[in-house]
């Protein structure tokens, strides 16, 4: 999964959403988790006003705090997060929007801006209502516990987990002629994850200086290539929410196209790749990190529309669970992933181990795949001869562990 | 899942498709499966000449067989089914096609009927070509055990069988004006099951005359409200068929709309119901049988596409297996199934328990809830108020049996 960095990039150690200049962030334990003292709330606050854009799932059913956010991006002013887990506020109608609405007003009475900067954002059980009183509480205490220290970083990558094994942080520097720009980010998993937009809550901080406008079609763009690739059970969720924040304490500034909007640009899909594949590798009960390349498609849906049937089969899925090169399984879930497909032109290799060429099993050392499959990265190419067009996709396989950690989550 | 029996019909004890008149069956071990002595190859057969229909998997990948089949099938003659389980002889290309056809010689020659008479079906692993010595073998043997005992009935419907733990098999009488029709059938899942047409194999007998043409019609609109009803793991198969041969032996003739028809196509959908319903409850790990009746859609298919969605759901079917009222899953799957849904419209409930309403959630008992959810039947009823249709899906839970099953299937 790991990736070579480019030259203008730079990986900073123990990097988060604190890292750029100017951001802090916090993340306490209030009372929604069952397990103690593992934080739940947080707050991620740029002490100067910054730039805002943010996408939000597509799911017909969404939680308030997604409506009430989507109202909030207008503006395009963005200076603080307020997230909790273990609560989604989704289907909980009025009183859910009325809810998220207070957490709003809470926080901008202690952080001292406005209620149209601060978007809210929840994640954890459907269909009930937040505890008021605790997320009140809760929000109080992380606003009087912001800094930018790594703990800090910490604390909110842990604040938004869920089902996560792992919190979830990077940061990276971009160096652009003489001066550089700062990019942290945070994402969480691990389950209800399906690309189509956001897919799970992911909290991007720049110090660069740009507007609303091209921030959000950075932030479109970068979705695209990471977390509307990857899928872990195809349940779209009703909660996913991407944001950034760019309050432009680095000096740097961004205004039309050019080297520094590409290598603005080049850095955040590097971060978002990284929470992106990090979620895949997190996603609940995975043991195999599995990128899924269809090339030869007639148009580019097409290859995301294949790729995508073959990512979410559970027996495909449980196929590579057990390192099986079961590729009927693949090739099958091509047949009706409702594209065009001509058999005699259709090829599959398994790590690089040729399986299936032009509608006839291809004859390999099945001792010799089996092995390559043992390790955890698989990487499974299938190639359809109708066009040009190419897609990947990355997803995990599914264990008896994912089915132990979702037959119980409720309560 | 047990259905009130019409009183124009009467299932017959250990009936199956050697029940109807002037059918034959055998089933036989030829080598094909792994463990010894479980019936792999087997035969159907008509003594008399007979009408046929069927319908075929739309994978646009599909089996060697199902390429012959379809080609068959346009003659409206069916005579006898020759069937192996084992091997798919699926992604097999020309030289698979070849050993189909072969298939059908060798029986045509052993039961001296036309080639032109003979379907040929095979399930099991894909991408392997079929060992034609021992398939030719087993043609051999089993078109020489032809017979109508209940055991004939039953090798049969075990020699379909792949990761099935039971064999399914019914036969109906069909009281008609002094006259009786028999229909008999037997059917196998129990993995790579999704409804869209046919979705795994079904093999039907009825000794009423009937025209090719009549037989299709009555056989599609059978598979409508059974086969294409269910959904397992929502991996359509390559090989998924199902095949009706009618050979006039009861003297009944139906040549036309009337009281005849009406009561022949409720015995067939009495049949195809039970059939497929048994392949649900017998699907890979299952524990549960789920019925998903969703209503108040805008269309038919509207109302179809949200109750598959949340069938195919695996965070739904986890929740489901460990008997959890976690019924924000359900909605969220509706949710992004790709329909117009009003979240102030939509009230759930599960097991008769109001759950969601109107887009909030209900106050229910949660351990009366979940004490029901523990039986094996679970009735899920989503109410979305956007117009007036209906749709029923049936399926399964997905357990961690099912990943054992289906981590090691391949070898």
């Amino acid at each position: 999964m790991k990736e070579n960095t480019p030259e203008s990039l730079e990986e900073i150690p123990s990097g988060s959403v604190v890292t750029p200049k100017e951001f802090q962030a916090s993340g306490i334990y209030c009372g929604l988790k069952t397990t103690k003292n593992r934080p739940d709330i947080g707050v991620i606050f740029s002490k100067i006003p910054a730039a805002g854009a943010a996408l939000f799932t597509t799911n017909k059913i969404c939680a308030a705090p997604v409506v009430l956010g989507k109202k909030i991006i207008k503006q395009g002013k963005l200076r603080a997060i307020i997230v909790n887990s273990g609560n989604a506020n989704a289907c909980t109608g009025e009183r859910g929007y009325k809810n998220a609405e207070e957490m709003a007003l809470t926080a901008s009475k202690l952080l001292e801006i406005s209620e149209e900067e601060i978007l809210v954002s929840s994640t954890g059980v459907i269909g009930k209502h937040l505890p008021m009183d605790k997320i009140s509480a809760g929000i109080e205490q992380a606003s009087r516990s912001l800094g930018n220290t790594a703990a800090h970083g910490n604390a909110i990558a842990q604040a938004i987990m869920t089902t996560d094994t792992l919190p979830k942080s990077i940061a990276i520097k971009v160096k652009t002629s003489g001066n550089e720009i700062l990019i942290g980010g945070i994402s969480k998993g691990s389950g209800m994850i399906s690309p189509n937009l956001a897919t799970m809550l992911c909290f991007l901080t720049t110090d660069v200086r740009i507007s609303a406008e091209l921030l959000q079609t950075c932030l479109k763009s970068s979705a695209d290539q990471s977390f509307n690739r990857i899928t872990i059970d195809g349940h779209m969720s009703t909660n996913d929410t991407i944001a950034i924040l760019a309050n432009g304490a680095s000096g740097v500034e961004i205004t039309s196209a050019g080297t520094k909007l590409t290598l603005f640009q080049e850095g955040l899909d590097y971060v978002t790749r990284y929470l992106a594949k990090a979620i895949v590798m997190d996603g609940e009960g995975a043991t195999k990190f599995i990128q899924i390349f269809v090339k030869g498609a007639k148009s580019f849906a097409d290859a995301t529309k294949i790729a995508r049937t073959i990512a979410d089969s559970p027996l495909v899925k449980t196929a590579m669970n057990g390192s099986d090169p079961n590729w009927g399984r693949i090739v099958s879930a091509a047949g009706y992933a409702g594209v065009e497909l001509d058999e005699a032109h259709t090829t599959l290799y398994i790590n690089n181990i040729l399986v299936y060429e032009k509608g006839m099993p291809a004859s390999f050392d099945y001792g010799v795949l089996k092995t390559s499959m043992q390790k955890q990265d698989i990487f499974i190419c299938l190639q359809i001869g109708t066009g040009n067009y190419s897609d990947t996709i990355w997803t995990c396989d599914l264990s008896k562990e994912y089915i132990s950690i979702n037959a119980d989550y409720h309560t």
